[in-house]
């Protein structure tokens, strides 16, 4: 008689090709690809002659906790954040590549999962892009590194290092939900240090939507694109908290950028000030432009100026902007 | 007065941009790059419309000890290891993304080496391509995901599905040493279970170069294009074994792949045949090529005839094509 254990093996008790192939059943057919996965390399469409590509990794203990991230969850994260840098370049995202470091006693349908979050926040997220190749190996610890790739369709690339004075401060998608989600978490689900499985009942409407903003993020993808298209002339995701990026956007562009709490406090809705200013993990796009040409979808936080001792004030003031460290903040708690 | 740690901070001690710009500052600018490191994703030339990418992963344990591999080491392998895949597509490199996960208590050398290695397996193996992106985090295991990204010129991508009967078998690059090399790191430089640094006198030359193989293999990645120039039919590198790749080249062609022990003896010159065939990791070239077109740097292993019972023969009889599996090696004893 099988057992449960038997109906969803361990990874360690199957071979590489089974793990591969239950995955790949899973992964959509790319719409750019020209040589999907199952070769030593895909080969994916860059009609526009160049290819934007970016990393970012997901490791068990800095960035998440398996109590409280589903397969699903960690899937779809780590699809997010990586299709969030491509859009903040203006480009549109048209494949990941996954490499997957998985513990033997992982069990097949925790992959499978992720598999099921990789697709679905490409379909969800940036229609088109799905994943066309990737590697697994055997880990100790559960790491997800994502590369993800992007065409910019003839525009040219927008940087950080581009803002110029006059133009309006701008960003679309959530601005410190992730941060209280992530407070949360820490505050809530934990017996004594130790994470536990998150109980939804216990909280209400705008705290399981922080929740959500931290576990599976939705950053505003196609704005990238939209952004670049009205003449966005600096752009980064907000990845690290809006007052330590806005200052390496301020510091690339040589400009100082000057945030207003009455604009934050509009967009934000009632999310703490200094959550909003300090916490990471939204991938929101934080986007200067020319007075006038700002698109929907984005919202006014501040002005561009000269360039002030300090790359970044909140009314007038310069803040502190510690932001995410991951070499300091390891523990997660913000 | 400063002590040789402050001289040689722990990663944990300093903060991630401090370890990013000592990594730029060793990385060579990139060729095919139109916008390097520093913004949200790179932006890479693909001047032939289309872009070759791939994904290979070392991971401490699985894959490496860090008591026998240095930092150099550890950049170099993890460089050649994704520079084969894209050169067995008929690709030419143009660019590397890294993603480090890093324990706290790492070294900053050891990351400075690291990135040594990336760039010098890079102007060496591949010139022109170098890192163009990549990111840091922390992790209580080293971990080193690379994409490798690559150029068609102009070329059809060499699949492993297009090997048809009356094509010569060949192979460009080792086979079987890293194989050796590994067997003596497991059996000469351990204290029990404990891997231990390497003593080099205690080698030999051949065993010297087998060590080298292993710990920084140097692929041959310009014939992948020259291969696919000349016309190969299926080309792929041989990273898990001989025996088990050719299998899969030969599954996906729908032919058998008839080996001759005399030819590899040749080729391998006094490695064990068993060696030559089960061991993986040297990630030399496969390929298959009509009769007359082999070009050099190859040499002929066998013939590719009609889909016999078996995938793969050597000397007209079934072998056993193991192979290497991280899901079943992972303690890395061949």
């Amino acid at each position: 008689m099988a057992s449960a254990s038997d109906d969803d093996p361990r990874i360690g008790d199957i071979s590489e090709g089974t793990v591969l192939r239950a995955i790949l059943a899973r992964t959509a057919p790319a719409a750019h690809s020209v040589l999907g996965p199952g070769d030593d390399a895909a080969v994916l469409a860059a009609p526009s002659g160049s290819v934007v590509a970016t990393a970012d990794t997901l490791v068990s203990g800095p960035d998440f906790r398996a109590a409280w991230s589903s397969g699903y969850d960690l899937g779809w994260k780590a699809a997010a954040v990586n299709l969030a840098d491509v859009a903040a370049m203006g480009a549109v995202p048209t494949g990941l590549l996954v490499s997957l470091a998985v513990p033997l006693e992982t069990r097949l349908s925790f992959v499978e999962q992720m598999a099921d979050g990789f697709r679905e926040a490409c379909a969800q997220l940036a229609p088109g892009c799905s994943v066309i190749g990737g590697d697994l190996t055997v880990s100790e610890l559960l790491m997800i590194a994502v590369t993800a790739l992007g065409d910019l369709g003839g525009r040219t690339a927008v940087t950080r290092a581009g803002a110029r004075p006059g133009d309006v401060v701008a960003l679309a998608g959530d601005l410190g939900a992730a941060a209280a989600g992530l407070a949360l978490l820490f505050g809530r689900f934990r017996d004594g240090e130790t994470p536990i499985a998150v109980d939804r009942s216990m909280l209400d409407a705008a705290e399981q939507r922080a929740l959500d903003v931290q576990l599976r993020p939705s950053p505003p993808i196609a704005l990238g694109a939209v952004a670049a298209d009205a003449g966005a002339t600096a752009m980064m995701d907000v990845s690290d908290g809006l007052a330590l990026d806005a200052s390496r956007m301020a510091d690339a562009s040589g400009v100082t950028i000057a945030l207003s709490t009455t604009a934050l406090d509009a967009l934000t809705g009632g999310i703490d000030i200094s959550r909003a200013i300090g916490g990471g993990e939204d991938h929101g796009l934080l986007a200067t432009f020319p007075l006038g040409t700002m698109p929907n979808g984005f919202r006014p936080i501040g002005v561009v100026t000269d360039r002030a001792a300090d790359g970044v004030l909140l009314d007038g003031e310069p803040i502190e902007h510690r932001g995410w460290d991951p070499y300091r903040d390891w523990d997660g708690s913000l």
